[in-house]
């Protein structure tokens, strides 16, 4: 069986959840990574069991048995990396957020519809089987004229001092942190799941903790504390945010985001509500679709192959009561972009679910326009973006 | 046994509810109740198995054998009833909201104090017994500096147009519907549970029906669609809004109220977080605290005896596992009330729980501040309150 | 209005909870109560703020003033005094177990049937709004025959071996302990939502805690441990049960009782299960009625009077996520209870939710088999009952 | 990097998993797989993007790049399948149950030993990280003495009768049905966590559903119902099970499984209940251990690596709410085994976790008891079990 090659850039954290999930695809062969270093790259090669690494990743991007790269840089690097694959002509696959700021976003975007290269950014949360039918039941009216969505992010890791980042240093994790790295997922579920633009914003920014304690070396996110000698640094991205936002139908939401709540590990809630019903889904009870009513009892919907409509079907790959989480929902994502990749990945065959660099790009400039309104003390602030063409 | 005799004016939804709470204190004597006319106080007084009933509340308020009186008229009514009660001299329990505005609630908090007797605003979520636990446990400090405050106050029954009531209508239930009526609950548990105080706030109104149709006579609360034929009202108070708040310590918080939800019957959470626990309670759940940790399991603590904090003690009347819940907390709203009254009703022996016209006083502040906000298009605003010399 | 009179023998942990629900009813006068001597009785009278006191429970039963008693008086004494009340023709609410043994039981049922007065036994979880929506449910026949009824009943207030009262004692609290006390309870449920009789059993019983510490004076249900000195106690009652049954219409069942289950607080689950549907209902959850299908999604119906079935309906007092909880559910059976009286008290206009003698004697026939069972080394045993004609 | 090759044999619901989970170990090769004809196989090995195919198991097993085999072939094959596998001395996994009956059973395990290869059995509900969290607890003691374990293990799947497979055929699926397919499941998971072992059981069981119609061709598990016409036949094996077990440290148990009983999708629950604190696990719900305590708050330990112990750690691969569940439990156990048989597969090199076909064996020991008691008409009956040697 021909397989497709797949290098992987930036062996962090979510580096091993790339390659397991599309190991699972069966027609992937992961050729190659790349890190910051021949020594690195080896090492992590032999941990993921990866034949082939690279010190540098402009070799990996030239390798010929590889048709696909994975992005899984610090988030500074994603502009440059991104566009050398770009201009290699490969598809590409990058983690999100897409880049620093709505101009990169934009560079990035408008490089990726101009190489007709699949590309995709890991919006991933879209690939639970029953965020795909709560997006259906939404676009079938059944909920009727959605009139609010609301939710949060919240986690607790970085409620230690001494967990400090590259994500906490704007030069390297962008100006924002807990907006950029956890209200994109939040905003990009809510404008899929609902159908709906947020076309203003009103933001309120705090960072909690405003001394973190670095080790040095830079940690991988949700890494525990290291032991050793710490410097002191003062921090100034946000850890907490609660932000008010309005759709283009005129209609209201309301979401908070934080990274310093103890108790939360990922803990996201979206509710998307019209006249109709309510439905909400929670992260980390996925296998569950909640659907209030207000006349008759309210449900809750199973992650049932019998259960779930006809389109939300194919993400489903085991009887219900057999639960599918937080890897299957990556795989989901994997298996649509690789679908789309062996179709050659031109824009009119892309999956519905699957998220772009359109959506990376326009999540740049949703974070960007909350930044802004919290700068101007809280005001509402439009939205600037510029349509791609893209679904 | 000498009992202390009571008065209940106004017959609508949430007086049986006071008669109910009363008798079980056992040393209170339901004497009679005023409706709006002879005829339907004497229905309603053998409905409630009351021997006494008055067509006149002043009638009801110079009852030799009433100490004291529970005012449950509608808002409209409440500023002239409850000053009529003060003005004889009568302790005076009055339900929430105290009044239609912050000048109305000034007026009534300045006449309670003046008239040296007991008054209490029915703010009852704050009896139940986890509610005073998650207080106690903030007020020590065991959560450490409380950094964030969210929730939500979501119901349903008014996703129906066809339901309308006084509480829609400006002149008889004020300019705001779910802030006045629900948000006000919510700010006072956030308030009471965080110790702290909202000083600015930033809110954003819907009216998602902006038609009802109104039966002619005003139905309760809660209650279903009645036959016949209806007339169109054009409602401009809000049934959904989001809130941004800003506290005394500088830390931010959070929360939204709908009255168009469905699924969502009386759901109210509050989550109080700082860097040693976050706590969060929910109403329908009432029996239950969670309390999330970064660094060990999350717990939950039911509502037993044996496990609250000596001070939320006297608010258990059953065993854990014997659940306690809506009407239980109501009544302990009355029992601290009642033990006040007996006591003489002198502000420096009230019990710290119990939420007078001070409470309700400032609960008409902070809505009129999210009002002011919303009118000015979505504005941070500072809440105007004198404060009074209550606790 | 002309008041009933109420009075109460043995003022012990439940019979506050008796008072309270009668005072509820608002047309209950609560009389008198007596103890076991003049002076403990004088005591509890003020504390419950009951006038007057009995040392004696004869002088009680002969008090012109009261027409119907409350036995509240720990296990033994349960056949003295409830035959004193109805050789008086006194109507009479007993706490559960109605008897030491399956023959005490069947002479007070036929005692009470010739006494023509109201006899109710305070099987209480009945009273629950959701409990009567799901025997209703399967009455109508919309879940179709009943194949399963399974669940528990597990609390963990004698974990501690510190914890002896006289329920261990089989001289006082009869030769079951968890069976009679929780197990009873359980099995009145599961015969009264399923409709159907439980004609064997097969049971394993287990004492886990086989010495205990007694304080000398008997402890009340669910206090905790004292201080002082301690006397060894050797028990041989069951604080662990699990039972097999089989019903009339050849359908099966199982169900677990424990004590000493740290955690489970009054942790009572029932399921009762046909084709159709499951239905399953915990105590401590007691207003959410989950009904689990096979080919759409599960629902919850919440306890809502615009949800609920018309005959559940006048067991809801408040709109839905206003819960309604124990003491609430117990108020219910003394509604019934006392407007059964009110009426007389005759056999043909007993309400269908009120649990009478003839449940309180079923109760002990079936304690007995089980014991019997577990006695022969666990075998089937058929259950030993006859029917007196009550419904 | 050298591959290990992996065959599989028995393409059936299963089998995509067994494929799936292999493939995320990275050194692993899936060869070739064989089914019922040259066709089929084809036909399947295209669907999973495997290579090779054979319509002769032999021919498989004979495959010299193979060093696994996988059986997962329906059970009545699962003995001259895997005796063949072992007579050529190649490493084997067996789907569970490892055969029809226990002697069947034993000469397999005994055949495993003998052959000295690795030898696992899918009793895959092991591979949950807090199922190893809780294992670990109670061999730690910290729970004390285990006193009692309960739970259940309910599906839905068979509630229509139209479903038939070979399952419900004794001479293909065993003269067990649901006690061999999932109470199987539930024993072992009882017994692993407990670490204790059953030695007496007595069973109940029920064919609720007594007539079932079969489309022909034999369906697959948790296959809707297909059109066409269908042939009645008659059922004997158990779709509903209660059963009451004894441990070997005189400790009491007691689970049902039920295959019909509406909503219950693979509703898998455990609790395993010692004086110092229960634990509860339900595999609907698997990245959550209840740990209930009798003086303290209950708590929830999420499956998060820095809560887990540090023998639990190897199998959680992701952080805090980034939950694992089914797929992820399964690859852990092929994460194990493969392990193991890189190692050479001997018998003091197994990891504990790891179920081979020592407990594959003791399970059809076990169930067989069941059956026999069921059969004498419900009695105490002793487990035959003759231990081989292996952990």
């Amino acid at each position: 069986m021909k397989k497709i090659g797949m290098g992987l850039i930036g062996p962090g954290f979510v580096a091993m959840h790339h390659i397991d999930a599309v190991r699972r695809l069966g027609d992937v062969d992961v050729v190659a990574i790349a890190g910051s270093s021949a020594e690195s790259s080896a090492r992590k090669a032999k941990e993921y069991k990866v034949d082939r690494s690279y010190g540098d990743y402009r070799a990996l991007i030239a390798d010929p048995d590889i048709q696909v790269i994975h992005n899984t840089t610090p988030n500074h690097l994603h502009l440059p990396v991104s566009l050398a694959v770009l201009e290699a002509g490969k598809h590409l696959i990058s983690d999100k957020p897409l880049a620093l700021n709505s101009k990169e976003g934009k560079t990035l975007r408008d490089a990726a519809l101009a190489a007709g290269v699949a590309h995709v950014v890991t919006f991933n949360y879209r690939g639970n089987p029953l965020v795909q039918q709560a997006r259906g039941m939404v676009a079938r009216g059944e909920a009727g004229n959605v009139n609010f969505v609301r939710g949060y992010y919240l986690q607790d890791w970085m409620t230690d001092p001494n967990v400090y980042s590259w994500r906490s240093d704007p030069a390297k994790g962008g100006v924002s942190s807990a907006l950029g790295d956890i209200g994109s997922h939040w905003c990009d579920l809510a404008e899929h799941v609902s159908g709906l633009k947020i076309v203003q914003v009103l933001a309120d920014l705090s960072t909690v903790i405003k001394t973190r304690y670095s080790a040095g070396a830079s940690a991988e996110a949700f890494s525990t504390t290291a032991a050793g000698e710490r410097t002191p640094v003062q921090v100034t991205a946000e850890d907490l945010a609660s932000v008010l936002v309005r759709f283009d139908n005129g209609s209201k939401g309301t979401f908070s985001v934080a990274q310093v709540m103890p108790g939360h590990k990922n803990d996201v809630e979206l509710e998307v509500s019209g006249l109709g019903f309510s439905l909400k889904w929670r992260q980390e009870e996925q296998n569950e679709l909640w659907i209030g009513h207000h006349d008759r009892p309210n449900q809750v919907m199973m992650k049932d192959p019998g259960l779930v409509s006809p389109d939300a079907r194919r993400y489903v790959h085991l009887p219900g009561g057999h639960q599918e989480s937080w890897a299957d929902a990556f795989k989901n994502l994997m298996m649509d972009a690789y679908a789309w990749i062996a179709e050659g990945g031109r824009p009119e065959d892309k999956p519905a679910m699957l998220p772009t660099f359109e959506d990376g790009y326009r999540s740049t400039c949703l974070v960007e326009a909350m930044l802004e309104s919290a700068a101007k003390g809280g005001v509402w602030q439009d939205v600037a973006y510029v349509a791609g063409g893209m679904r």
